[in-house]
């Protein structure tokens, strides 16, 4: 069984979360919301309504289920007699193993002495493991196996009296990356951890609130931006400030001085048609191609040279790369030299055939006459395993290309991610694999050139163009958040 | 939709346990086990195992859903490689609210300082709300709204250092009716609660030891009966047991001096051919029955007097009905006058009609010719709301019959149960409804006589013949174990 | 996978038909007709409806699938929006190998010169090899396996100007066993062979007409019994019919003096609250076991002697071996001595044993109390392969009963069926196997004795006592329709 | 519920076939070949292979649904154990209404006085209405409403002896558009009308033939491109061809001087990646772009003109247009300005919205950055309805462009197709309903400025660059296959 993702050899994508507050189709939006950042999780999804009957009955509805939003909400009747409320929260999870890890599938929904409480988390906590020990010690007991359920019991377990205050006392605890959505019996909250490595933002749908993982879930829906949630940042939003169109903001206690936004959001993560971390999406990828081809031009003979993009990811950057070309005086045409197939369901099967190279071909073809005789370049966005890439060339080769030339718009990837992004092991990153050495991962690709943009080549494409504001560990291995030694050890255990 | 038993207006069944320790088949068995107790429960079902893979390394497996057992255990593959291990537990659940209510479905499994717990639980706690109360104001978290979570919550804060003693620290603040069966990282647990409400059994299965609600489940995976867990009684099933064949047991603080078994086992609930408090449940019925017709025989014309049972759970009554006028020397025949339709599945629809009287057409239908101009007896265990009663009637007047007579081999029900039965509530007992009176019952369901069992006649049918030993709360009123006020308020509430 | 029936050793049962026509809800009433009908075939099932919407403009609608009656039609919507029109006919088929033989579940519709036309058939031809020959050798094409196809073609070719001549055409042609519903676009047309083999029954449901197997499916819709199709009756019902209240029959060419009714439907296939061939089968079945206690009585020690039956087809006659054994002064007891588990779906598993025995244990066990030290009369219906018997008695002497009598209320079944019923092969009918020797059957078996019916107690049971009115070829190999050479040698070929 | 193509309102693609001969692993091969021809249809598929167990006995093994290819066949099982056999056919089916007509999914496999049948069709049939009256008028019966069942009663009722001659028989007596794959029990035919309206390609995959509607078919499962069965060629591929490799060809009766190609396969239908009548569909696609630049370029102030095209269908025309504009020395950029949404399956609903307006959100987003302030030329192939063009201007303004271009790569459609496309009615077409005014639809769409390429431009985009040798009947009315009056006036009923 293939994902969507997965045969890609990229990182798999972050989770996505949604939440909106103050109106009555709730719900119907929030799955808006998540088809918008399916991207971000193919894996399961959820939906928890807030149903306020009266002051004192208050009732969270909630739908999960391993699948695409499409497959788990196929139901009008689901939006009209279960998911009833003024409020909701969603959420996209890129992973769960198997229909019986049901458990693991978010919003968590679970009652406490406050009342109710469901919570979608984007992100990863590197001390869950420590403060798991500690609540289980104190006589906790976990149903799943996700960071996440960490959070609700050290918000159940807090000294303080209100929701808020809880929330903020449990967000004082955790370490990591993490970008919540939270719904109480009145209120929708939203916070990010105080190095705001996950993206979160917020926007205004008539009368109520929305936050989102990324702006293009806003545009489906019709919310306008307003803001990024902020490192740190505990934002409360309830009928108050739906009258008063006052936000109140609680902060965490230890928010760094520089961010740390991770720059792989821009890289490949996030949508194009998004803004993220405040900038668009695209520009970035333009940027980032731009650089490339300063860094690393392609110069063959007269039209020769075809620029094609390994589809849809790198898509604006390879026209980034291009027009640089262009600029440069440098003659080359833009082509869409790889079809990419759109059918591959979650659930597609390979019957007796080389599954590996298989995977590769029931994704992409080539166009032919696009690709014969010409020098080409392929703009790709990152390389982790490097078996796609691998695979990708043999395809190409069999176009009659002269030559392939390989233009990667990030550093190689040498260190996994420990805050949210589910890269394969250290041993299986190819960059690591050959120690960095581009001339031997060239080898191993079988390509007549290959160019990974420089660290300063991707710095310069971003707004602040500093690492310091910025997370780049899987890169240089710079976390910026210490990781429990236990945590290590344990990196792939699900 | 109609389900199983709802159609019926009878109790909804309360549940059925199984486990069983030592085996590489643990979960098939359990599988088995289930199946035979599926009468108890048709709603939701599921199996939890235990894999050691090595002294440190214990995995539970667990799937669950909602539907029949052979619904949601429909492939080989999910024993073969899913519910891996040498132990398990299962459940069959009554009733679960919808799909999404997928936290209710039993074995529950958590993990805590211990290692992992699952529980699954037949009864019903009396104290539940006050416990979850009192956890909810430590700090507990609640992702379902069922009593079994706060056992699981009791076990996790014991003070006690061992399983065993934590477990039996919780057991001993809950109260009311539990039959529970409970896997630990190395343990198969059995208890129940010191009036023994809930039947609950040990067998022996070549080499492992078993336990189950009732002895039919015992017959299908061809284990070996050897006695009932006792009132009160924490059984040990580990390694040790297997190998030495001796099992330990520990004690709840407080057992009652009489047992309350619960009376309806014997009159409604358990399968005729399960051997219940050490009972053979069909002698019971058959005596039921004769101690019916001697109450109140019907002695019509030569010929004319057809004793028929509605189908199944009367079928054993009807038998000692008829026998006892026999021996009494009053001619009558034993007829099949009722036939049961068994595809009605849990999903059912019934388009286009008046659906409350359908519902009693779909299950039943007459044989004419056997009840025409004849004074027909019907022998049913019981009553609850009448509605099922009423629409029988009014099919069996279709065939001509001359009379109807009713006899009913329990005294009327008048009070809700607070131990696991899901009667309906007070306001809806026929009996109550017409504060007991049986005239005019007999006219409400329109037929020529009427009669309930004594409550003398119904303890004269069981083996201790007497009141102190059963629990008949729902005849007379006497609740053995007090209910919280607040969980009498609540009563209806899911 | 088991059946519901195939497990038993049974003939698997002969499919069920049902029509209507002149009623808005005649889908919904054909659907709850075939619910009724599911004990003749629990493999696949179909309704097909008529809507006129103007005098030119007439659709047929179909909803046909693999699974019960409840399982295909398990939505509202289906009536209300697809199967709509005043007239509609349905089918239980027993046996379909696969959800890729979607073309062998009936009702067939097609569309011809005369217009629409659907057909539900009970029984099999003994000419349709040759008839299909000839058809495709004139270039008909063939998309099922079914002998069913062929009648559609013959309608279609016939010379005949009227779809009501068209049909009694093809009739005329056919040779074997049909009960037949046919739709066309203004008429209802029910049809029986010459020899009236398999039943069909006319009713009156308010202004509506309606045709069945059996009439139990009247008792659930509200119809009432008007009388049998008559042996080579083409019984016409359309709107005059509706209007006048009388019915136009055409008559096929051949028709037998003495019909040759199917008189296993009496002894195994039809409900006992059905009338079959005018009779009741509740009657014959307690006839039956009247004369097979006459015939075999088992006179043990006083109190000693318990007659069980194998439910629940065998209820009824077991009532009849038992009255009648008191009749003659036998001191005996009726009881039940086999709980059936009803809960065993299309689809049930039996992960890790042996399927053999467990396939009996699952749907079966003994209520040990009744059997322990008596002298067992088991009553069964027929026996066909053996296996299950063998079973059976395995599983019963488990209970250590003193003996174990076997009864069975049909002669040995030496020969297969020609005509609709799917007897296995003669090499694996147990009676075959042993010559009809029954003291080597009853070693076989492994019981104390064992007694088949005599043909004549068999034939005493029914209305015309003559087996000149009775097809009983199974049991003496006289076939009253010759069979196709070619049809034999191929007789197990689906 | 959306469909992949209806949403769009382009025409709906009209049906994939493939089949192959001569290899173990056929189904699995076609199942490839049909996922890769996903594009031409994506409501219904199947495949039939065809099993020679010995000499005589040859089986054909069917299974079809509704779904996409990866929905239908999701289980390597049905590979192993169901479709079995050295040669098999599929098909890909645009359009079937419900899952109740199950019986008009391809292949169709029939029983006919040759053997076994299996057909699947690309096109439609102008005289099928009248065959099928004198078929019907003959005595045929037909299951389905397709015109392909006429196809198979043809071959059926030939005089001709052997199959090859029967299938030549049946296919003079067609009239309209067919590209056809055809198994017998020992042959593959492939086949197409005397025009070649439709596309039908021939490949070798190691010993063994391969038939697709496309090359990007042969890519996937790794088949070289042979050549186009020609317009009127009968091809037949059997062991002596697999032993050879020697085609034997039959030819129609009547095969037009000139083929008429149908154009649109080029402008909208085929994937980029194939090569359709001996051509790149890429490659012209992008000389459809730069003859639409040369007739109407846009050229606004200096950095301001930005060309984006409708996703996917569309890119490889823009990139031709901008590239073209280039050439011209007009400065422009090529952007990516709409984001599609992959993640649409075919039954993702829309609760609470307009629907209409929705139904373009979800499939698009704007990259806004891109759009800002620029002078934005959205290309794309063709305009049916218009209404998603109306919606997606609407979709653009919001990104505040200064103008909005639309350059259309096709003349306005001004008839609707009778040869297999599935346009609306020619009511509903929106050039049609403006009379062609393209200044009307200008301003119904809200545009700055419209454009449709010229006749004359899309001629020479293509090969022949003549009207002689192309269908281009829905831009001129002008229909090389008279149309019988019968089929206009119904032209719309399914």
């Amino acid at each position: 069984m293939l994902t969507k993702k997965q045969e890609f050899d990229k990182p798999k994508s972050n989770c996505g979360v949604f939440g909106i507050f103050g109106t009555p189709h709730a719900s119907a939006l929030t799955y808006y919301g998540l088809f918008a950042l399916q991207h971000r999780g193919q894996e399961a999804c959820g939906i928890t309504s807030c149903q306020n009957i009266s002051g004192s009955k208050i009732l969270f509805h909630s739908v999960k289920g391993s699948g695409l939003v499409s497959e788990i909400f196929h139901d009008d009747e689901i939006f009209k007699s279960k998911l009833i409320g003024d409020s909701a929260i969603g959420h996209n999870r890129y992973s769960t193993t198997g229909s019986d890890h049901f458990e693991n599938i978010q919003p968590f929904n679970v009652r406490y002495r406050q009342g109710n409480l469901a919570v979608s988390h984007n992100g990863n906590l590197t001390n869950a493991k420590l403060l798991r020990e500690e609540l289980v010690n104190q006589g906790s007991i976990f149903r799943s196996s996700s960071d996440t359920e960490v959070i609700l019991h050290l918000i159940s377990r807090s000294k303080e009296k209100e929701p808020v205050h809880q929330i903020k006392d449990a967000l004082d605890q955790i370490k990591g990356a993490f970008s919540l959505v939270i719904l109480t019996d009145d209120k929708l909250i939203a916070a990010r951890d105080g190095y705001g490595i996950r993206p979160l933002v917020l926007g205004e749908l008539e009368n109520s609130f929305v936050i989102s993982s990324e702006t293009c879930a806003f545009d489906l829906v019709g919310a306008k931006y307003v803001r990024d949630i902020k490192p740190g940042e505990i934002l409360v939003i309830d009928d108050n400030a739906i009258g008063t169109r006052e936000l109140q903001s609680l902060w965490l206690n230890n928010i760094s001085d520089f961010p740390k936004k991770c720059i792989f959001e821009f890289i490949y993560f996030s949508r194009p048609d998004s803004i993220v971390f405040g900038e668009n999406v695209d520009k970035v990828r333009r940027k980032l191609g731009k650089n490339l081809a300063i860094e690393s031009p392609v110069t063959g003979d007269d039209n020769k040279v075809s620029v094609i993009s390994v589809p849809d990811s790198s898509n604006t950057i390879a026209i980034g790369y291009q027009s640089q070309l262009r600029k440069q005086g440098i003659d080359s045409k833009l082509e869409i030299g790889l079809i990419r197939n759109h059918y591959v369901g979650r659930t597609f099967i390979q019957p007796g055939q080389d599954k590996r190279e298989l995977s590769t071909r029931i994704k992409f073809n080539t166009v032919k006459g696009v690709l014969q005789n010409q020098e080409v370049v392929v703009v790709d966005d990152s390389i982790v395993r490097g078996t796609t890439s691998k695979m990708l060339v043999k395809l190409l080769r069999e176009a009659a290309p002269e030559k392939i030339h390989l233009r990667i718009s990030s550093p190689p990837i040498l260190y996994p991610c420990h805050y949210g992004m589910d890269f394969p092991s250290r041993e299986e990153l190819i960059a690591n694999e050959f120690s960095g050495n581009v001339e031997s991962i060239k080898q191993e690709i079988n390509v007549e050139s290959l160019h990974y943009l420089s660290f300063e080549g991707m710095l310069n494409a971003v707004a602040e163009q500093s690492k310091d504001y910025y997370c780049t560990a899987c890169f240089n291995g710079d976390y910026p958040i210490p990781i429990d030694e236990n945590f290590k050890k344990n990196e792939h255990e699900v």
